[in-house]
């Protein structure tokens, strides 16, 4: 069958024709309909991060898939049955973290990510999975369910940040989202059902087709050239909850000053190495004085992914046509790895749904 | 009625005379028996922090109090019953942080502090206070009643940090202090009794006698001198839970590097302005990948107050003995404003408590 992967030290995504993977006992076997692409899958094709299983020369990408069961095999699920793979899988045999089924709280070493790193991923004509892996999906969001993964690192991130206000009583009113990629873009919309007043930031100027998504969703883009974020507070508002989508190191110690008293930050950027300046005793005292707390996230887990289908299936049609720039076929899939100013969120359909 | 107060500019404690308050309706009046010092009352002496009530030129110390009421008025307080208040107070009427008995929550402008800042304190013979702001304590526990307050700062920390890891299973087994003061070592007692493996970090040379209740709490001391924080996972382990009572504003950002997965800093210093650098690419990437919080806490409420009494309860007598280091008559009030190397906890008495 085809697959899409990339060969160790390629730097680029290439199709590969591999066996069709058989069902273990647990698992079905799944015909993949579309499968979507992020930054991770770009870092891993540059070999930034991830890399290929033990003893391969390459990884099959893809880790935002949604299929469609074809053999349920000893499985309770059923032929024709549309579902989502969560993306971690035990390097082992299992560990307390999948037991929990909490994978996302697995440490390095404790887990692969089907994908990215040391597992293939879902970017082929078929994979299997293990049933307690697999989320369903109602047959309407078929096509859509390519967002359910990335959807989920927001449920999680969401969840986690809203436990650490849980001891007290928080009112949160607004929430500003750091980045405008298609995860920004995803998580604004959620917002915007949930905040009375959302806040975008990027560096793009106008015309941009993200900042006409970000209007369309009655949210206000903060161009970051013009207001960096420590600045928001006075231009804006202090932001009761900051979701960080960018990666860039600073945003995470800036947000800590720019965040309402009580408030918190969801950081969920995997930067590199960089050293600068802070004014350590400044945050350190804002922190305190004024109970702010900021909460690192990874990863997602099936309840994750559960809660993300009931977000998906909230989200208006026209946000998600004019999110989804792209749905490649096989056979030019190089067109869904293009990542310029036009595209938002693309995916690389394998196969279409029919509904039986 | 004779009072401990630090007039404006005068940067030392000393001894006034003041009219005897009267209870407004709702209020009690008791009578003093003891009141803590702390780091906070030598920053509020020095001028570094707090102030006088408005329109005088100066404050009443202390908010480590515990004291007897001496005249219920129309609470429903009895005559003796055994009190200790809480710190915090609304400046005008009271705003939607008192109303929900959260005033720890409340930011700048919208709270007083006996002692501390816009209110006096409870340094004087007697006191008056809202019943609602008065904690009963078992009549055993009054001569230590005034180590309630800082108890109930751990409390409410705690509380906290345990929040921000309440969304999946978290078991931690070892916490670290930051900081051998007063502060440090009760957090180290109460940890002693929650965690497997306890860990106290100081700067201190032996021998020590913080050093020495730090061992016989069955805790390990770490000599920041030889083991700074980021070298503490190596040598001695990744902790879960990670306290600091330093101010010193380096280390909520060591910390997180320090911590081990999913674990959790409680920033409770109060720093003045410190510009250093860090590598903010490393710290951002371990927040988010190893899933870790850090939750800023300040002040505390009526509930962590009560969970503070009980806590105390739980101390053994032989470690209560060993923090206290001076109780000091009205008369010689200054020995207990002495901050030198032999000082833990000292506290001054205004009157002594007998059972009826």
């Amino acid at each position: 069958m085809k697959a899409i992967g990339v060969r160790e030290g390629a730097e680029r995504a290439e199709l590969l024709e591999i066996p069709k993977p058989e069902p273990d006992s647990g698992e079905a076997l799944i015909r993949t309909l579309r499968v979507g692409v992020d930054g991770t899958d770009h870092e891993v094709i540059s070999g930034a991060h991830g890399g290929a299983p033990d003893g391969e020369d390459y990884l099959i990408l893809g880790h935002e898939a949604v299929g469609v069961v074809e053999d349920p095999n000893d499985t309770d699920l059923a032929v024709g049955d549309v579902v989502v793979p969560t993306v971690r899988r035990p390097p082992n045999g299992s560990n307390r973290y999948f037991d929990n089924e909490e994978p996302d709280m697995a440490p390095e070493g404790q887990y692969y990510e089907r994908g990215i790193v040391g597992a293939h991923g879902f970017m082929a004509e078929y994979f299997t999975s293990p049933e307690s892996k697999l989320v369903s999906l109602p047959p309407e969001l078929a096509e859509l369910g390519f967002l359910v993964e990335p959807i989920s690192i927001t449920e999680k991130a969401v969840e986690h940040a809203m436990a650490s206000r849980s001891a007290f009583e928080w009112s949160p009113e607004s929430a500003l989202v750091l980045g405008n990629g298609s995860l920004g873009l995803l998580t604004l919309a959620m917002f915007e059902q949930r905040f009375d007043r959302t806040y975008c930031l990027g560096r793009r100027e106008r015309p941009d087709p993200t900042i006409d998504i970000i209007e369309s969703l009655d949210s206000t883009y903060i161009n970051s050239n013009d207001t960096p974020v420590p600045e928001i507070p006075e231009q804006y508002e202090a932001p009761d909850l900051i979701y960080e989508a960018t990666g860039y190191a600073k945003h995470p110690f800036e947000s800590i000053e720019a965040l309402a008293p009580n408030g918190v930050l969801a950081a969920l950027g995997v930067p590199g190495d960089w050293t600068f300046e802070i004014n350590g005793g400044k945050l350190h005292r804002e922190l305190v004085l004024h109970n702010k707390a900021i909460v690192g996230s990874v990863n997602s887990n099936v309840s994750q992914f559960e809660a993300a289908v009931d977000s998906l299936s909230s989200l208006s049609d026209s946000f998600i046509s004019d999110l989804v720039t792209g749905i490649y076929e096989l056979d030019e899939f190089e067109g869904a790895f293009v990542d310029d100013d036009t595209t938002i969120k693309n995916a690389v359909q394998f196969s279409t749904y029919e509904k039986r």
